[in-house]
């Protein structure tokens, strides 16, 4: 079975404990779709009147249901969510569309609500029919086991190929309330192997319009999720919702959310990034954690695209693993980026030491405190453009003989 | 040293035999500029009249000798030219930009000609100074044992990781003439390890003007080195020049190339595509040559961006390194592509079998030939994107632990 042989990251992080939501309840059970020894199938159900954020791939390829939420959202309305893990309904045609409609039914039935108000996700292999009957007989036991305090079954039940557990939580004032936002993520490539998908699902107990909610989703993922980059291959799936249960009584927040939800706002970029560092950390055979900080663009937009030359470099990958300070191989990421640069005016430093400077080699470059840093699990770089003031910072992970390992097998 | 102890690559061809091209006089010496027991200088001497064409790398921060090529190729003229291995003289500031006057001055000395009629090329680490009067002292003797047999040795002395030395040949008539195309190459990367750079060097005896050589050369580059990526990596230093000597009698050709070129423009195509494929066949760690047919996008330039997100994921080629049909993530690499594409009017097959069709697996699909296909050292994928009539084809080569244990290790 997928992922059972790979050893945990050496950059895990032990799961933090995840306190109740106010208004979500949870749990996880087996539906045996693809994983026979573990619970594959995880649900959530929402008191009338959650409000529902979602963002997802760009994949021009999307799975069935990533085209099911994209609807859905438009009601702006969630009851309940339904994940399962091992398929992931993708390039199933007919047939896909059909098991999200028959599962949202048979979800509603039970949480009493519209198919159109239930969510669903699912993780796995592509282009194999997901045997919906046995997804659809799981959902009324589980129904009738939800609780306040599954999120840490939740977070491992959604896995595939991941080797620990992720999630995140933080408290947020809304005027004199506290609200807690918590979320789980799985996902260790950008497609884990066969195993496609980056899944993350934010829940809080505040009461928050929809529009004002997906305002805060989405530019917390443009932070976050999309300034991570394992091996720049984008899955069919990548799917992130944040619920809002309005479970907490807090001064009404206007529909354009707005000064009010700036603490609120903050909670949940927090939550994001902590979330989208674990996916980099259970990078597929990830050995270094590698953060990239681009300053001196032409502007903000330019500094992350040569931040993510840099993170998907190959070269620049490799050389973190050999823990070899190759600042030429930075300097031709930043090249072949296509952004305005003046090698002439360049900058190169890992862990806070400067090795190239406008243009050449910084006279005197002592490579000892450089090497250091390299054999740390944590790599910084630092690329100074000079010509402007657009900065972005990225994170991912090194490329190394575990990446080959987990994605050049067989799938059986 | 770079390259001693890498296996030559399963996917070489031996080199054919290159004749002399009439007016081309070459040959290769020993500078010791990082390499010490093997040639790493080559040069090749030109008549008065020789016109000269050129493409150089897109990368924003190009090596010294880009820079000093892109100058020299406003003349439209050339009488020499001076590569060297080991040192690829980028990102070395004034130092570097010295290096080239001071190389240029002195084999203009050597030939009688100007300094901006002679080119050069460097591959090798990045950010070193090339020790320039190791490299002017090695001119003289050098330019005094120039033949007309030397391309064999030649395509060996421009090498730096490669595994194995790469040239082409062709004859083409124009008029009644028969004139020949050969060409060496080098670059085992799209960037080598450190020894950064794509060289390729073409020669011919016809008498082409500068304006239509250049037309040429571009279209024919467009049609090979640019339909082939390693690891999507650009280099800093790629360059490919195409000399012609006009040293064979034929009928005047007009400034403006036109028909009688024809049979002349697809030898040089010929070559180039030989010489490209040639590079991917040394891709760093290949164990497989991969061909990739993507067929009924919008259009050309579109078919070509979705073929490249094919060849540049690592997901397809670990994949192809494991032998494994995994359609599921060429799927995700033609989603990727941000181009137009259609999931229920996709079509996906490997060597010449459709596995999937229309946003679903072909029904009873048998995988047995597709299995057998994947054995092989030469893969091809199908795609059909359903949506008009643009098509393209590109090279790679698969992504094995080769590629990290040549990219993964300490410089020295």
């Amino acid at each position: 079975m997928a992922g059972k042989d790979l050893p945990v990251s050496p950059l895990m992080l032990p799961m933090p404990e995840l306190p109740p939501v106010p208004g979500v309840r949870l749990g996880t059970g087996r539906a045996e779709i693809r994983y026979k020894a573990r619970e594959d199938v995880t649900m959530m159900v929402f008191p009338a009147g959650t409000t529902v954020a979602g963002v997802f791939t760009q994949n021009k390829c999307p799975g069935a249901p990533v085209d099911w939420c994209r609807a859905a959202l438009k009601g702006g309305k969630a009851r309940a969510l339904v994940v399962t893990a091992g398929n992931s309904n993708v390039f199933t045609g007919k047939a896909g569309r059909e098991t999200c409609q028959q599962t949202a039914r048979a979800m509603a039935d039970l949480a009493g609500c519209k198919p159109n108000e239930v969510f669903l996700a699912s993780t796995g292999v592509i282009g194999e029919k997901l045997p919906t009957e046995k997804l659809t007989a799981a959902l009324p036991p589980l129904f009738g086991s939800l609780g306040e305090d599954g999120w840490a079954a939740a977070a491992r039940a959604i896995m595939t190929t991941d080797t620990f557990p992720k999630g995140a939580t933080r408290t947020a004032k809304i005027g004199d309330a506290t609200v807690t936002v918590s979320g789980i993520v799985k996902g260790s490539g950008m497609i884990a192997p066969d195993m496609a998908t980056m899944l993350c699902f934010l829940a809080t107990d505040a009461k928050v319009p929809a529009g004002a909610l997906q305002a805060i989703l989405k530019k917390g993922v443009d932070r976050s999720f999309n300034c991570v980059t394992v091996d720049s291959d984008t899955s069919t799936s990548d799917t992130v919702l944040l619920f809002a249960t309005g479970a907490t009584k807090h001064p009404r927040v206007p529909a354009e959310g707005g000064p009010m939800l700036r603490d609120f706002a903050r909670a949940v970029s927090e939550v994001l990034m902590d979330l989208a560092l674990l996916v980099a950390r259970d990078g597929e055979g990830a050995q270094k954690l590698i953060r990239i900080d681009v300053t001196g663009a032409v502007s903000a937009k330019s500094a992350h695209r040569i931040a993510m030359s840099i993170a998907n470099s190959p070269l620049v990958k490799t050389a973190i693993a050999g823990e070899d300070a190759n600042w030429g191989r930075i300097v031709m990421a930043v090249g072949k980026a296509g952004e305005p640069a003046d090698r002439d005016k360049l900058s190169v430093g890992v862990g806070g030491v400067w090795m190239a400077r406008e243009g050449e080699i910084v006279p005197g470059y002592d490579e000892a405190p450089v090497v250091a840093h390299m054999k740390g699990r944590e790599v910084e770089i630092q690329v100074d453009i000079g010509l402007g003031r657009g900065k972005a910072t990225v994170w991912t992970c090194d490329l190394t003989h575990g990446y080959i390992d987990i994605n050049g097998s067989y799938r059986s």
